[in-house]
């Protein structure tokens, strides 16, 4: 096993989850027990930061601190949406890449995890690469982070349970509301969530129906199934004939038969350069309230579903923080270039036991995991058993976020900052 | 003390809250002290219900279900917003009171208890006196419930300390979020809340700040300040200087300095006749970026904040259980066309106590209860210390909903049907 002795970088990418700090916690807690890592740094806002030289000493922070990010929602150290683009824009990714290199040796980052989803492991494939090409003797690991649970090979990404765990349990109480409020004239629930092109955390709403077909929600719209406005109202109105009100989950990036997205505003782009999605709750409410005339109300989770730590499952915290662990474990025995991965192993009993294994980044890169088509009931509108089997041992467990005065009490970073040594990016 | 030996009759009304049932709980509990009260007997769908008759017998419930009704979110016996109009349809209204006293009579209910916001109380109130003009010994007592928190006399309306607590961390959560994605660029996102014409709801988010400037929410509009555009978008970019964020609560009620509802459309009424408010924040949104060029994201919490029975207070649980309690004991000792309110003593070592009173119910008809603008600082678009002062108390204490398989266990009642003995409804 290759010895190298250095300084540790961890930074994180894209956006926030209910248990990306818990990851950060992993690889801060591994690593001080390594002393072939000498400092532990933090890097602020992601790879823009690190482009600024923008460090900090985690070994200022407080021990009661770092076992607070293991419930504490957020980038505890700022993220960013910041993309090395060598397609686009070959010139400055390539200046990018030599001011991080830069700073990489100013500091002697030896150790570098990143914690994202599809793009920021494309970003760690590419540091990744690049280290190799300059000789730069540095172990770089992906750590999964994303809500939208659609990164391939892990079982699951850390996040997803949490999102899902959440958002069941806002769909069933809205329910519960709306069953109690049921009257002869029908109405409709519209409860928006997030997901652009992969349907996991709409399907997993389906963990609140609890096996009743009639309990909430009673369709689940997702990006992988063609929205058809006819198969949709004539579903609407079947559950509104048996139980007077019709919960709908929709996922933001449904499409029509030609792939338009339902909800799309195609005016504006985000800095990845996808359409910024908004809107596809009010469409299907105008059109349900149109068509079939019933109340119609909707919910808008927004960041509230991927922040919510006060109700995060305990399974995707202990696996978000077993992924830290494993990547230092993983670099400190030689490898880079991976990205780790959450396996689950399920004994002749049916106990699940979840363990990481590594999966190369370049294997990893730019693919997108979306729900098995099996897996979805498409007639009955909803994801079947397989999925259910799936996604239920990932909202197992609440954690118990301290209180204070009646609100959470979350851990903040000091952010001490490393002192600079180079001069400020061009 | 006038003797009353019958049955009772309880019902709930208008849109529910975490601890609507919580109140219907204590109405049971304290009944079964009481050898004057016969059956207990709640009335499906409030007042509609049991206009149709209705009934459901309490007595057939498990006792572990009444335990679970202290935390069940919803109506647990439905709900309705059914309105006895006397003014605009009085032979209606004349026709629904005679079918309702032969309800009364056929069921002997002589202890009638309904939960509810203003337009109940008004509803219990209209009960009340047919009861005396008709000379049907029966004993009517209100028992107070409304997010909005708008019904007067009483310290607080259960349901509110619990919206506010849900809304509290929701906010702070998506402030943690939003803060560690926060670019210079600018940023900003509004999170609409409930609150037609007293912003209580609203207000209740400075909570999330915990007395830091920095912190979220950064801007509350409430309904009971005019809308100035202007001001608003210099304060929000005042904001986004000073963090590179905002975070915005609106609520949904808040009007211009016409009086016109920013988020209104006037084309749709509710049963009650008041216009359905949508879109306040998709207005506020545009606004922002039209103007200022942030981006901007939108959370509508909806019928998800009065709903979150797994994160309500346990002060305002305990407060909506101890006001069903206390109707009963009101009705017992002779009392009717009373509502109970909830009274707060504050020793002088600043311990809060919190009892019960009676106010009539004449009084509380139909009266709305605002925020006192003295606890509104309208330049710094925040209510100030008084009301702090006021509103912290309400979110003290977690409730433990009970949990299964990574969701809460919410009670069911079994609803076994009191045998009719009336044809149906004309």
């Amino acid at each position: 096993m290759a010895e190298l002795i250095g300084n540790l970088l961890v930074a994180q990418s894209g956006g926030p989850t209910a248990v990306i700090n818990a990851s950060v916690a992993g690889v801060i807690t591994e690593a001080g027990k390594h002393e072939n890592i000498e400092e532990i740094y933090g890097g602020l806002n992601g790879i823009l930061g690190i482009l600024n030289e923008e460090l900090v000493d985690i070994n200022d922070e407080k021990r009661s601190t770092i076992e607070g990010l293991k419930y504490t929602p957020g980038a505890a150290l700022g993220t960013c949406r910041y993309k090395i683009d060598f397609k686009k824009k070959p010139e400055k990714a390539a200046q990018d890449m030599d001011r991080l290199f830069e700073v990489f040796a100013a500091h002697n980052i030896r150790y570098f995890f990143y914690a994202g989803g599809n793009d920021s492991q494309d970003t760690s494939h590419k540091i990744h690469e690049e280290a190799v090409k300059r000789g730069y003797d540095i172990r770089v690991i992906g750590v999964p982070k994303t809500i939208d649970n659609d990164l391939p090979f892990t079982d699951s990404c850390p996040g997803y349970g949490s999102v899902i765990k959440y958002n069941s349990a806002t769909v069933m109480e809205i329910g519960i509301d709306a069953g109690s409020m049921a009257t002869d004239s029908g109405s409709c629930y519209i409860i928006e969530v997030m997901g652009r092109s992969a349907g996991w955390i709409a399907a997993g709403t389906v963990l609140a129906k609890r096996g009743d077909a009639a309990k909430p929600p009673h369709i689940i719209l997702l990006p992988e199934v063609a929205f058809d406005e006819a198969a949709f109202l004539a579903k609407v109105q079947e559950t509104v004939a048996a139980y007077k009100y019709c919960v709908v989950v929709v996922g933001e990036g449904i499409k029509d038969k030609e792939g338009n997205e339902v909800g799309a505003d195609k005016t504006r782009l985000d800095s990845f350069g996808h359409p910024v999605l908004a809107g596809v709750s009010e469409k299907l409410k105008d059109l349900v309230q149109e068509r079939m005339g019933f109340k119609t109300r909707i919910v808008l989770l927004g960041y509230a579903q991927r922040a919510a730590g006060h109700f995060a499952s305990a399974t995707d915290a202990r696996n978000a923080f077993a992924c830290g662990e494993a990547a230092v474990r993983a670099a400190i025995e030689g490898r880079t270039g991976y990205m780790v991965k959450i396996v689950r192993q399920v004994t002749d009993d049916g106990v699940i036991t979840w363990g990481t294994d590594l999966q190369l980044l370049s294997e990893v890169a730019n693919v997108e995991h979306l729900i098995p088509r099996e897996w979805i009931n498409e007639a009955a509108f909803l994801p079947n058993e397989k999925f259910l089997e799936y996604a239920q041992p990932l909202i197992e467990g609440e954690i118990q976020v301290p209180m204070e005065a009646g609100l959470p009490k979350y851990a903040v970073l000091e952010k001490v900052a490393v002192e600079k040594k180079l001069p400020a990016r061009a």
